[in-house]
């Protein structure tokens, strides 16, 4: 005999896919919808079957967007001579809210994961090695996260990029700021030392 | 200038309103459903959007079911004598689950909060008093959570309860099983203590 209604069911089950969300999770949001108005009920429900209508993929940088090129290839402003390479669009997301690049992006849509089954030719490298050949660009950043994967891919690149004679910089592993040297783990230690900066 | 496209920033902020999801979490759920297939998103949505059909509160002890009665109001089997009381149809769920439970539920919908501006006339109280009065019940279990307002609730229903004459009694409160007695707060460990039980 079952103690929840299908459909009750049906939406903690699709909560439970969603990552980091476990079955109680799940049964409480889905218990929170079931309170709410049907107005709220329906934006949510559109919300999530609306979610990819009028979205494109930039043809130039692969990062998601409403117009192709995106709003940032496309914007005169921008630096064209640096291009900042990151996993994800929300790594995209990250560093502009920081304010602190002007250039342009390149999303590989991954990391090289031989374990995950995600080898070079399922990320856009080739796309950004074409990319590098055809613009006049003198500086990659890259901004792939500081994990095994990441670390791995920016090496990959780093060698791929190296013979077309472009600056390439990694950005800053270290302490976080706020964080604890006491704390801090044996390799991001060594970064933050290894990676000194000067006085000015 | 929008970082994010408008449909991704609007599922974002659907995500956000939900109890315990925060900015960061919100924004990991939809760019994982952007990645999922088109199908996949259609099955989420349509789950949000068909939360509701066919869902009816059972007219007897007011949880969620899909027929009124509901299914286990409706159970030849179980023991119509007994009526246990709690704030939420998720506890009915819970309890369920432990299979100790023989009797009828009745879903208060909450729990009586003056800060939050819940009094006893916003709860299904007034049901459970006719219900009582109606049927022939010996046994009322409350099963409000140990928070101060469950407390508070099960306290008014006690004494709501009193005159007609029905054994009341509530949930034990104590150490959780796999708990540390030194790490016990006073109050669960001065209430383990007032329910001990004889060894039989």
């Amino acid at each position: 005999m079952r103690v929840i209604p299908q459909n009750v069911q049906r939406l903690i089950d699709e909560f439970s896919r969603l990552p980091g969300i476990g079955p109680k999770t799940a049964q409480r949001l889905t218990f929170y919808l079931l309170r709410s108005s049907d107005k709220d009920l329906g934006d949510f429900g559109s919300a999530v079957l609306e979610l990819k209508k009028d979205i494109k993929t930039c043809s130039t940088c692969s990062n998601i967007a409403e117009s192709d090129p995106c709003h940032i290839c496309d914007d005169p402003r921008r630096e064209k001579t640096s291009i900042c390479v990151v996993e994800e669009p929300l790594d995209v997301v990250a560093i502009e809210r920081t304010g602190k690049f002007q250039g342009l992006y390149h999303v590989l849509g991954g990391v090289i994961s031989p374990i995950e089954g995600v080898g070079p030719d399922e990320l856009f490298i080739k796309e950004l090695i074409e990319r590098l050949k055809k613009e006049d660009v003198d500086e990659i950043v890259l901004a792939t996260n500081p994990s095994i994967e990441g670390e791995a891919t920016a090496l990959y690149l780093q060698k791929l990029i190296t013979p077309l004679n472009i600056r390439i910089t990694r950005i800053a592993r270290g302490l976080p700021v706020g964080g604890d040297l006491e704390y801090a783990d044996e390799v991001t230690l060594s970064r933050a030392i290894e990676g000194r900066l000067d006085y000015n």
